[in-house]
């Protein structure tokens, strides 16, 4: 089989810049192009000086990319997908988009978080939103794919198996998470300059944050009623790394249930699953022996005096988080092994 | 006035570093002994580089310090405090133990959590607990006190007063907590050891830590019913810091306040609190700048889909959370100003 | 006496915030003015919260302050503080300029490494450069103070016994300095977001550093001939500190010194000086022992086999590096003890 | 070909580890067993649980895996390798020693260094010392092959070309080092223990770290005549990487050169070594490039007002001066193409 070539939009961004980190490695494709509005006709490895001599591609505009890929990779700000994905489709381009324009099911809850309306209707009702774990059978042919966000990703596969099992309370469900700060993007912000956000920590967004949509989207249609959330990210002082806290309240069925049979229920329901480890009881889930790899660990731990199921899920938010999730998605789109080019082992330091 | 002649007892624990670092600013005390049963007989500056020349004093033994001391600061292992608690009341000296030994009010809870009985009950019939800010009238001329633990106390100040104005259902609240390094002590573990701590988070002892009696102790008589709560501390790799997210449902009371008026309820409660600081609307408690300080910062953030209250109580572990309670708790005792020898202002960075 | 009146021009930069944090518990001053050409109007706090409620003053244009205060320290870009002097001049305002203006002696020098000119000459005849260490008999009634920068700070202290008492080889010295990410201010740029410095470390300016030529100058001035020096400095991924490592040949009188003859050298030209801390035969000096404080702590280490002398030295950036020895600046011309304020214990952690 | 046989004693060790982590996707090997004599029995991935259901396999005794292995590479204690390598020549295997005790060629310099004489000098005398870029041609079929410490390697490759064209005066050469902590192994010390890591910084070992005479050795034979070096390394709060900036004076006929011709001199001599990377002029080395990957990338720095070439070396302490160098010299050995198995690409973050 040729190889598949691939072109990545947005590749000066962080996660585009993990993209090819990733794809680098991937044996059965070859990186076409990679593209970027802000910085058109420059050396990608001049951005990224851990690319030199690795990957020595200039930078070019992003409409050039797409009629040379078989597969176009966009990380660009919402808005900006829905027009990429115009002409892809007319190109016979499939395009994952790893911004938030087809996540949401919901038009409505589109407007609201983001403030815009869909230009391209037709196009949102064929796009396939994927998180593999959950989704895979869906993808078939799907031209247009919507990588999921990082908090939604660590935060449902957390929630699946109790959610499926129906052994919790879905009307309200709490989740803390801190996000290491390459989640925060390339953009310089006061917030992210090193000495403000070294030796600190704090919540943001309480409530309010861009995910909640997509976070309710998801589990409402695990758990087949609405679900709530309240979901409150922080700003963790390393690179790389989500750790979401999910504490969610047992129902009558679940309380019968002791420890050792929910985590027979998460084990039995991610046996098949590469890239899900449950951890041993009494152990913790901690990202650094998820992070640089596809990986999600979950760790559950029940406090009986309040019939509450703590569940830790860790991913690395720029691999399983973003880029690593959506080659994932490209391996089903393209009938490959899903885990090929994700092998990578996450180091234990 | 003469100075106040101030012991502490396990001077080369961090508490007890953080301690003479405070005390030797402080103008109504002289520390007149450092004591440490490990170190007996060396410099504390041959320990803690940090203070050569400028605490030239040498380490003794914990028993000889006492006769000598009006106040002494114990910071020993749990257990420990109780002996040395009957020689000072002996003495008719002053013990502030920053142990657990004296923070529980029913032996029963000591004994389940800490596997030990009271050897001296009398002596915690007579022993007051004391968060200043809730329990200040309650010193007196207690000879024994003991200080609070470091996230009991980042909790019980961002709930008293949404408890106290009975806006919130108190029967189940979940407590999302992450602390600094230094919460872990001086002493040798793997999960401590830089490698494994630098860019690694994780929960640990959910559910299940020790200061989870004490935390509902607190709340529970401030609420005046039982109070139950879902604790899980996370160990965040900075030094110094705890950030406490706390999760209440309003209660009908609380569900008719909008957030401007739960904003007020909780400006108004601390308004002559000197170390409790409740941020501006949209601002966020951020553990950056309330490190080295007697400060607790407070942001409130309102989840009006679920009627959900987020809490963010911030402290330093070291200083509100531990040396600099208990110097507030001493200057109580003392009829000292509250805020005497903790004026420090903390760092922007 | 009267509170000097005190006023800080550039208070939302570092080295302004840092200012402000030691002038609030300096017995001596009133902060009567905080100044910023670019937050005018906004309040102080809303731009450093660690300071709300405790300096509850709004930032003013630079210009309004000069009247009303005693003294004012400015901390603004170069070629500013000259125009501010002349102003400080009229007004009988004493001017402690914490930029580069009034550091260099020789216009040829500033105009090399700045590419300005000076443009009141006169100003700079009269002013006084001062590491009070070495300077403090000169400061006399100066209306104008160049406050000196952070790494010749570190590098002149470490070297001056060496060079007074003639033992080492003073043609070429190589210095190695490693800076804390507050030295680069508060001004965003890519090398300083949180996840481009996290896990990073690298030289940057290797030999053209501007702090070169203040190097030389002090150095040239204790040695009495030329000295030339290699000064490399490199990003550090901390907050606050600085360490220096130096590396100097020993001449024919130096070699005829063991290790605890030089380190008697230090400890004796050091004696009486109470910020500066010689280490102990064996020990090494650590920027984490002078965090927050005033102190330079300095350490010897004798390589026998090349008779190569390295003095480590090491202070706060913000501290004594900026703020701190600014104060010290002061205490000096207003008669005060030169310790006055800046009685800080730093921290163990 | 059938694939390799490997075994890894010391698997517990940081090197072990990353060794362990970087031969699971080497396409040449596979991993026939792992020992440890602190763990033999318990499961590695118990240990790391970064290599959980990735690494299934049980710690076992080291003298059980030599017989079973073509190969074995040893992380362990200065002393041990010698008789693992008795073993080893005994079986047939070969050893690649990640310890010390076959790097230096005079017994001399390791009872010196060390402490102790080689048991087995005919051993020593067949083992090889390799630091591929420069000695791959001696590998040859050799059976014991002494791998190179971390700062050797870095220091080393940045001074070959210069060493090599003879431009730089080689009789005494300044080292600055600074190492993550990672170089300090996995067991606990308070030097260590995050809170006194991090936000910290400090030189050791200033004159006396056991590398000095592995980094004389190899200049030395690069020189053709003795070279002596002054090397002081710094412990650096990061996990991973080396830098080290290293300072030469120019000599006669190097003084004839520019910049620009220096850099050409470097690229021409590394054009063909797919791991060492030379930074464009104007760029640094910035370890951040290098980490989890082989490559040492190098910058040139000229500080023409003193004659002094600066040369910054970067690498990944356990990957280039580890576990990857090891690798890289197996391939040698086993006639494979040198980078197979080391292809990772360094992360941007």
């Amino acid at each position: 089989m040729n190889k598949i070539k691939v072109g990545v939009i947005g590749a000066t961004g962080y996660a585009g810049a993990e993209l090819v980190r990733l794809l680098v490695n991937h044996p059965e494709v070859e990186i076409k192009a990679v593209a970027s509005v802000s910085y058109d006709g420059q050396e990608l490895a001049d951005i990224y000086p851990n690319l030199k001599e690795i990957v020595p591609m200039t930078l070019t505009a992003p409409e050039d990319i797409i009629p040379e890929c078989d597969i176009v990779f966009a990380s660009v700000p919402h808005g900006v997908s829905e027009e990429l994905a115009v002409k892809c489709v007319e190109n016979n381009t499939v395009l994952i988009d790893l911004g938030a324009d087809f996540r949401l099911h919901d038009e409505a809850d589109y407007k609201k978080w983001y403030g815009k309306e869909y230009k391209h209707p037709e196009l949102h009702e064929k796009a396939v939103y994927s998180i593999p774990e959950l989704h895979r059978d869906m993808v078939g042919k799907a031209m247009v794919i919507g990588n999921p966000g990082c908090y939604p990703t660590s935060i449902s596969l957390g929630l699946m198996p109790a959610i499926r099992a129906g052994i919790i309370d879905t009307s309200h469900i709490i989740i803390d998470s801190k996000s290491g700060v390459t989640g925060a993007g390339r953009g310089l912000t006061q917030g992210t300059h090193f000495p403000d956000t070294n030796e600190a920590f704090a919540a943001y967004k309480a409530g309010c944050h861009r995910h909640t949509p997509e976070i309710e989207q998801t589990l409402t249609e695990l758990a087949g009623s609405e679900v709530r959330v309240t979901f409150v990210p922080h700003l963790l002082p390393v690179n790389r790394g989500i750790e979401s806290s999910i504490y969610v309240e047992l129902n009558e069925k679940g309380k019968k249930l002791g420890a050792a049979q929910i985590h027979e229920l998460y084990t039995s329901a991610y046996k098949d699953e590469k890239f899900i480890r449950v951890e041993k009881p009494g152990c913790y889930a901690n990202l650094k022996n998820v992070r640089m790899s596809n990986y999600c660990d979950i760790s559950l731990h029940l406090d009986e005096h309040c019939s509450t199921l703590i569940i830790s899920s860790v991913i690395d938010n720029m691999v399983k988080g973003a880029a690593g999730q959506a080659i994932q998605n490209m391996n089903i789109r393209f009938g490959l092994p899903e885990s090929t080019g994700l092998e990578y082992v996450p180091p234990a330091f």
